[in-house]
């Protein structure tokens, strides 16, 4: 009963084994590889279109890569005040944006920026004042941190607000793979056709030992990326065996299988603490993550029989706080979750 | 006839198994995992002293973050004009330093610092003069990028001279291993006993995929290099894939037995070329790197045959300079270099 | 009817004959003349104790490089939303900490940080969680963007609360003498006796042409300061012309009389709308700022009789919002303001 | 008989007049005074074009925003060894250029590069090389630290090879008046038809307190330039102050009248070293600084005499060094300097 995080599994079998299959050889270092080319071939079919991919060891190395990528002198980015940018990577936009750059905390209920809080955001930088720097990112997380999905809908909409003022458009999409699943629509629909100009693309969530990759949907930023990337010590050496992973990984759509996978232990979850009354959803997530209300004795009786998972913080747009001796925990479910260990939660829970 | 790079290889048998057979079971992410664990204390008693290992995605961001752990207001690093540091990590040290960090190059003979060299600059920051900024830290490579290695006698001239003025000693040992099969000393005494306090430990050049630690001898810098790391996006999520190759890279000897290899190989290569009078050594280097003169049609000869190697610059202590015909070549052997492939080669250049 | 800020006032004329008498001979540069020497011996002497001094040109470089000298790995600092720092800066706090440093944003009635809302943010950093940063230092305004003022227990009550976390204090003192001056207590008292540790001391706005400075009560932190200022290229060479006039601004108290009329000037100004029904103060400032709502006919009077000042926005504190008609003004006196501005201002509310 | 520097003079007298006549008032701040806008146009007079003016706090601010304005994802900017920026600015370039941003020393003789070694340089990024990094800016300064002058010919010769990979170039003007009048040619022809980008114009150091400016030959760069200036702390409140002392500079060509002053003063000097035996000169200079070679015995007589100059470190062009009782002197001129004070040192001489 394991719902600490999805990074705590390990690798689906496919990707281990290829990479156990292809460890020989001698190929040329620093994605100049015959298989580095092909999975960047791979992407663009994916996405029907040119791309530039770049992979990179880690999601925060691909967010904060493609904040860097959109910086500018006096240039803040905007984010969901709960996104992983703000709250979890420990300020490495910032630190990889340099100049200054700064992260903006937009809030907004279910982890999801809402078109008028981006508009009042937006307010404060048109017209143009010095003093108080040039909005030139907006981020957005899919699927969130608190486990929602934005439609393809709210995706145009928020792209189109920050387009006017030219701002670039990124997508944390370190659970691309499980909101794509979720919404059943094509990744080309999901980002670029939505205004949505570079995607963190995760894979290591998903069933890969590390990899993650910085899509650009205008392959023109390659150059720059390449040479933020590389001064910024994330191009790999042996690339090849993040791209043996992605090969794995995107082949015969074994992604969205383990996609599917993952959310629908979640949605098994879910349906299993909506119906107990000892338990409740915190709010209505998508994805993978699920947020449940417990009283301190159910937690216990969870933690006693072995259930991990981590406590949570109320977060801001929750206006009914959990009772005194309740608690908020966030449930986390994998390619590796089976349905045994939900139903033992669940029926823990009782 | 693969002599590119030893980053061209891919993984050791016992490092793509040891992958394979663990990639299942939940742990905790982020470094905090029982084998992360075993993996460090591993590293102590190899240095036979408390250390903290940092596991980074590769050399440039060990050597990097060393760097930038040095670093204080006003603060320049010193080192070899052709380390890997200066020419060829696109300014990833002046990156992950900040606050304008700047590494100074200092020239010297088959890539090696010379004391008088080191004294020559230290004048310019002693006494203290605000307009030159201060001397923070100096880095020395082991091996060299010319393939020479430092004796520990050297590595302690040069960290005492450091030390004087207050400059923390880091070494970048991408190399690290052929440095020390080479000597045949302790890891203790090629490092923290001659004065060095960080090392980037590389064994992806050795056999691993991706394998590269930032050593610390002073623990007590473990809490701000772990910020760096995380803010700089360093720090994998499934960071056993790391410790896993470390640990059975470290297993049984394994490391060095595939560094004496690579340098056995380098020594069959050296003879040959020295017992030939269509090539000739361009220096005289000891570890797996090994740099030779031939004329234009000796060159096209070996890449006709298939040979693959890269064309060297001049470097700048290099007298005698090549005839108009000729060309420096750097050959660089591995774990996977055959003695075949090195023979065939020889037998090539005639 | 000047109101529209302190800095659009030039010189008092003591300050401007101190420069016109001491523009010849030949001194030392870089801060290393007798006249330098002079200010600081006086600094120390107004604070009661041995403090570091570094003149630079802007209140944003004081401030900017006081948070940087708080900066470590992973370093996060936090100040009140409204802060110069936060909201007018451009972000030049985050440019010149480096390494990612970013500035949290803490929301308070009247400009003012909340012992409460401090500790709500500090939880965050304690226990320390890696992904989250660390708070390295707080910042405080005083007097504060909002024109009211800490009181000297209230500066210690935030100050211990940072200190328990091993946060530096800061003072962002651009309206410094207009904040003593109102509460009437020493300059000591109002710093490092409430455990401030470094002070932006401003005199720009308060009768100079351009003299800030940077205390430091732990003179300690000096060199790395120099280094710093040096560096962000906020040494002046011909400094003395800083210092003379720092000189002629503390001499004889003219610094406090320069402000105590600024106040006088704003105390009449809230009378005078206090009393009027076609205005009403926003909020209760005390030092020279002065923030009033009017109707747009008022509005409309005021400007086509030539008096100058600033819309503002509707600060987060502020839940009675002005009516739909109705705008939010700044009002800004000087040392240059005249008691027949004021009251002609007044007057023309009606 | 002050010959340590040109910074060590206070303000002409006209310059000191204008900020005492010009200190009442109130006018717009941050740039926005109608006085700020006429020496906008009195630049774009001298330099017969269309620019954008930015004025700093120091030759450093002006030097370092230029490089930053240059700056792209893996750039690196190439000056001559003993330039300011690379000598005597604690590593400000670095720091304003952020992003890992280096710059790269060229030797050259007399402190001037020559257009050989900058090729030599330049074939390191041509073709790209990741691993290098790029070049994106050529730095020159003119007049030269070692008091030299460049032809509009040689800076022509050199911004032609630069502009040939893209680099932007920048001149360090901080001795720009004494260069333009020992040239005897117009302000334009030694920069934009030249084929300068970024000027740094310095006024200090010939007579104003406070006064150097950032001068953009093409406008378009003015918005990131002002983005730049106000985040890292350089954008004065009360901007008129710098704005007057141009104003007075300028007017009636005040500058060159003092630069041609100081000029002469200097020949004076060469003149009288020329025809000593007991000095010489250590190379052959033309502006506003002048290098001897005198013995120590002669060192001690003027010191002893009141000569305040500094010692100089013998530059690595320097073939002919000083014998081992002799000394390099380095003495600057400036508009304060008298024919006396030089007919003095040279008659002490000998």
């Amino acid at each position: 009963m394991n719902f600490a995080s999805d990074n705590w599994a390990g690798a689906a079998a496919p990707i281990a084994r290829m990479l156990a299959e292809q460890s020989g050889n001698f190929v040329p270092a620093y994605g100049e590889a015959e298989i580095d080319r092909q999975v960047s071939q791979r992407f663009c079919e994916l996405f029907e279109r040119d791309v530039a991919v770049l992979t990179v060891p880690t999601g925060t190395a691909a967010n904060s890569l493609a904040l860097a990528l959109a910086m500018k002198p006096g240039g803040i980015a905007l984010a969901h005040a709960e996104s992983h940018i703000i709250a979890d990577e420990c300020g490495a936009a910032e630190f990889m944006m340099g100049g200054g750059g700064r992260v903006q905390a937009i809030g907004g209920a279910d982890g999801k920026i809402a078109a008028e809080a981006l508009a009042g955001h937006l307010k404060r930088f048109d017209p143009p004042f010095l003093h108080h720097g040039r909005a030139v990112a907006l981020s957005l997380t899919q699927a969130t941190e608190a486990g929602t999905v934005y439609t393809t809908g709210e995706i145009a909409a928020l792209a189109a607000q920050a387009r006017l003022l030219g701002l670039a458009v990124h997508m944390d999409g370190a659970r691309f793979a499980n909101a794509l699943a979720h919404l059943s629509v094509s990744a080309a629909d999901m980002t670029w056709r939505a205004g949505v100009d570079m995607l963190s693309f995760g894979a290591t969530k998903n069933g890969c030992w590390c990899a993650e990759a910085l899509i650009l949907f205008d392959p023109a930023l390659r150059e720059a990326a390449e040479y933020l990337r590389k001064r910024s010590g994330h191009l790999f050496s042996k690339a090849r065996f993040v791209s043996l992973q992605l090969a794995a990984y995107l082949d015969g759509g074994l992604w969205l299988d383990l996609a599917r996978h993952a959310n629908a232990m979640a949605d098994r979850l879910r349906d299993g603490v909506s119906a107990s009354d000892k338990a409740r959803l915190a709010w209505k997530s998508q994805a993978n993550e699920v947020f449940i209300i417990i009283d301190r004795p159910t937690e216990g009786r969870l933690r006693t029989a072995g259930a991990m998972f981590y406590d949570w913080h109320r977060p801001h747009w929750l206006s009914a706080a959990p009772a005194d001796d309740e608690i908020i925990c966030r449930l986390v479910t994998s390619f590796a979750t089976t349905p045994q260990e939900v139903d033992r939660f669940v029926e823990l829970i009782g």
